[in-house]
């Protein structure tokens, strides 16, 4: 692969190669058609195939049932916090169950439009836990119980589906999404950002089961009512078009390589020989709780702010970008998505032996 | 141009060859980073360089005051529709000059938030007409008066800015925005979807006065606050990135050929060409009033709808694409922006005589 380098980045993130190599080849014209996708009209015959291929594609790698409506929103998942409680909060009440700093946004995005009750606040230790069942504190009048599936900037990724006796979950999946199988009738609502694992900025998707969505609040923004965007296709006005065309690679390649059990063999693979080498040193330390750590981003901390930043730098000569951990964690992060070949967790780990080897 | 087709879609369409080539070259590493601009984290310092030439670049093709805001939003310009009244409506009240139908759907959209007078309505005559200053109605009060200045389904343009006595002016050139310079200062507020002139869909730019942004109205979706999006430098949550790259590279194409003056020259040369033509044969009908005919949107009819369809189908087995006209004026229609070549219009021109030939 010449001159690319492992790109450790939380979103957007690394694209599979072979994603990258299609989307050039068929740059000055997509197949037959003498034009770029860029170009083509939404309402064209060749785009209309992309558009529709795509969402069968999403259909069929994540098993969605025939009772969800599958819309391609812009505005990322920030856009989702203000139209979930502007469509789902039905009776006015929502809990929500705050595990990082999105789901923080997104629960005080929601207070400017309803009753909102945190049902788990995990500020108290620095969000390197997620909530038990019996730490869930959701009442049985909610319209939704909302969270976030994993957490990029901490680490965290939810291991089980919380049982709420009924009241729908709305989960932010941005950043693991197509990473594992999921059931997704175990959700109201799953929303996600695409720039993480399904491609580029400014698209994102909604998958949402159709009962939810029969009404909204009055006089909202147009673009923010579900039924009318799930009435028009996703096409009330001109969507991301070639966003959604590079989502389409990517569940090509997701399905060319088996579909998301594949995925997840591998992603757990790779976490695996990161989190082994981490709890096998005292050099480093892993930042969230042992059992619920992300498979798709790994947080940990060298053994002072100074060595952090010494193996930024170092990681940067070495080939390797965006290591560099949040400001609200400290130390080092690397987001290991589904792009991310097993060579390039194996070349950091190496880099990590020897970072400490000559650092301890 | 090897396999490439005349694109005379409406939007999204045609992109300038050279931008497709380097967007293809670079697709697999952006100069010396080792990736795809689309892969890039939007705080890393590769791709805010990139942000920032082309918000410099924008300034500088369009010629932007320094007291107005540059901002890069999505949803197109339908989101725009929802927030324009959401943060300008200051008194509640808004004006509306409808010509055509997306001035008609903003002004309905603005209706959900406050009190919209028509300043006029050219439904009267299924939008064939600009109205004249004599003919707009325009209340002293009204915190703002909304135009089209292009209207791309009916192929009329505004070839003045009228006197509004001090109320500012929105402007949604979408259809028209980098064809011809304009004097910034004549509007509170342009706005725009790249994917016509610009770039890609799901991009769009509003360029706005800063003192008609310092508030908006009381808990609205947070990335509807035109001064939060400002105060972060349209990075409050990630942004379309590599959107706002092609459109970095579609202001290069523009201002390497020598800025909107030499745009303008050429797309009126383009228009020309083609009008000359409709007015020299009693075959073909242009659709709009001749003093106020769009430069980028040319509509006519045959004289029948079968005739219609039959240019249709045949322009494209001669290579053209997407020339049927909107069904609300019916016949054909011929988007010639910025990236159309001269030989494209030249070569539609022979068509339409030879099809006139076959067909008087």
């Amino acid at each position: 692969m010449t001159n690319r380098v492992y790109n450790f980045s939380a979103g957007p993130s690394m694209l599979p190669v072979p994603v990258l190599e299609k989307v050039a080849d068929q740059m000055l014209s997509y197949k037959d058609t003498g034009m770029s996708v860029m170009e083509m009209s939404h309402r064209s015959a060749a785009y209309l195939e992309i558009f529709n291929e795509t969402k069968a594609l999403l259909k069929k790698v994540l098993d969605i049932p025939d009772n969800y409506k599958i819309l391609f929103i812009q505005g990322g998942a920030t856009q989702q916090f203000s139209t979930i409680p502007l469509n789902l909060m039905k009776n006015g009440k929502a809990d929500y169950v705050v595990t990082g700093q999105f789901s923080k946004k997104s629960a005080a995005e929601a207070k400017k439009f309803g009753d909102v009750h945190i049902a788990y606040d995990g500020s108290v230790n620095n969000f390197k836990h997620i909530p038990t069942q019996d730490e869930l504190d959701i009442r049985e009048d909610a319209s939704y119980v909302h969270l976030c599936a994993n957490n990029t900037i901490f680490g965290t990724e939810w291991k089980y589906v919380p049982d709420t006796k009924g009241v729908p979950i709305v989960a932010d999946m941005s950043s693991n999404i197509l990473s594992k199988p999921i059931n997704v009738s175990d959700y109201g609502m799953i929303y996600a950002g695409a720039q993480k694992n399904m491609g580029i900025a400014g698209c994102g998707v909604v998958i949402v089961r159709e009962d939810l969505i029969a009404d909204h609040k009055e006089n909202i923004p147009v673009l923010m009512e579900y039924n009318t965007i799930a009435d028009n296709d996703s096409m009330y006005n001109t969507p991301p078009t070639f966003s959604i065309y590079v989502l389409g690679l990517v569940l090509e390649w997701i399905d060319s390589l088996g579909g998301l059990e594949v995925m997840q063999e591998r992603n757990v693979k790779k976490a695996q020989l990161l989190y082994d080498y981490l709890d096998s040193t005292d050099f480093y330390k892993a930042h969230s709780d042992k059992d619920n750590r992300s498979i798709m981003n790994v947080t940990f901390t060298t053994p002072n702010k100074n060595l952090d930043a010494k193996f930024v730098k170092e990681s940067i000569a070495a080939g390797m970008t965006n290591l560099k951990g949040h400001r609200s964690v400290g130390g080092i992060r690397a987001s290991i998505y589904n792009a991310m070949p097993y060579e390039g967790v194996e070349y950091l780990v190496e880099f990590m032996k020897k970072f400490e080897e000559e650092n301890k």
